[in-house]
């Protein structure tokens, strides 16, 4: 009975996404959902590709947070719309979430739409919410193992931010071990080693942004 | 209807909780419930700890992963039984998971029973595993706004550790912030600034652990 239950949740939980997904496609927006450990930089993330894409693109960024208003507060200072979704102890955001938040916005003035999901790499790797694509975000310190032990989001991203590159003489890191497990997963991933911190890598990443905004359908879909 | 049905299984847990922490009580086992963001250290905290008690004591390590038998193999190298539990997919622990492990066990040739939980901040803070106590463990460079962001683990937990302390230098953690959100939320709360890589600050945190050991009704009960 509980399996029925959650099948059905899921279900619901697909018919928005999909409703999200036409709507943005209809707007020619391009949605990122943004899923990592806690900590591992998304915000600090998001901060660097507004101040360097604000001038030329209009960006609206949900924030998905158990408890706080922390994090979009955060992204308010750097003079783009936030919506902070509060998830009430739920680990993960749902479409349902998304949709309503979303209903609230005129679409007509976005160009590019980031989702912060909550810190967590399990659960919001399996809910869909609509979203062009996936961004997988690591950090150094969080340790290479990291890929084989959350294969769910790793196949199913479309790049992989590896945050927090300086760290890496200071801590028992072996990229190509993150490199080999990736690439056995999912082959063609981008990987965009980068440092929010020093501002390292980020270039790269823009660029790729760039080119996604520019080109939205071009943007891989999340294998559902 | 979706309500009522989580409901029962949070009663069916703590049943299974319950008869758990009954049965640890009967045979005097302190059994301590890890729980951090993936790759804080919650294994290397352990290895730490092994190599530090394991002449003293009897160790029973159970490790929860949701895909790989990784951690299991990591502490069986320490010479103490280690037994994997595999969630298949579930972000967290649950007792009737434990409950099931702990029957294949001879529980008169333990003295401490550690429980890995899945590397997540939020769900394994929700379920009762009939642990005695909680630890969570944070690590510096997941930043300093953890505590208040996911305020139920902190405020049930029993200690705190402070794992990477080695990498203060290098990145933006301001400590006395996580000392005040936690203070406010548990203030008689103990924390133990540790760094597993350079074993600065272990030797607190074992002298706690064999008092704990010693008196294992003295441990601080979870706040249900």
């Amino acid at each position: 009975m509980e399996l029925k239950i959650v099948r059905r949740l899921m279900k619901a939980n697909d018919d928005w996404a999909q409703r999200i997904r036409q709507k943005l496609a209809e707007k020619n927006i391009l949605c990122l959902n943004l899923i990592s450990s806690p900590g591992s930089g998304k915000t600090s993330l998001l901060e660097q590709t507004i101040d360097r894409l604000r001038e030329q693109y209009r960006i609206l960024v949900l924030e998905g947070d158990i408890a706080t208003t922390r994090d979009a507060d955060r992204i308010q200072q750097h003079h783009v719309p936030a919506i902070q979704l509060l998830t009430e102890g739920s680990c993960h955001l749902d479409a349902n979430l998304v949709h309503h938040a979303l209903e609230e916005i005129n679409l007509n003035s976005v160009d590019i739409l980031f989702i912060e999901n909550v810190g967590n790499l399990i659960c919001p790797a399996e809910f869909d919410i609509g979203e062009t694509a996936k961004v997988a975000v690591l950090s150094v310190p969080e340790g290479d193992d990291k890929v084989l032990k959350y294969p769910k989001l790793f196949r199913d991203a479309s790049c992989v931010v590896l945050n927090k590159i300086d760290l890496l003489p200071y801590v028992n890191f072996h990229k190509e071990q993150v490199y080999a497990d990736l690439h056995k997963l999912n082959p063609q991933i981008p990987v965009f080693e980068i440092s929010c911190k020093t501002g390292q890598g980020i270039d790269s990443w823009i660029t790729w942004l760039d080119k996604q905004i520019k080109n939205p359908q071009l943007a891989p879909r999340p294998k559902l």
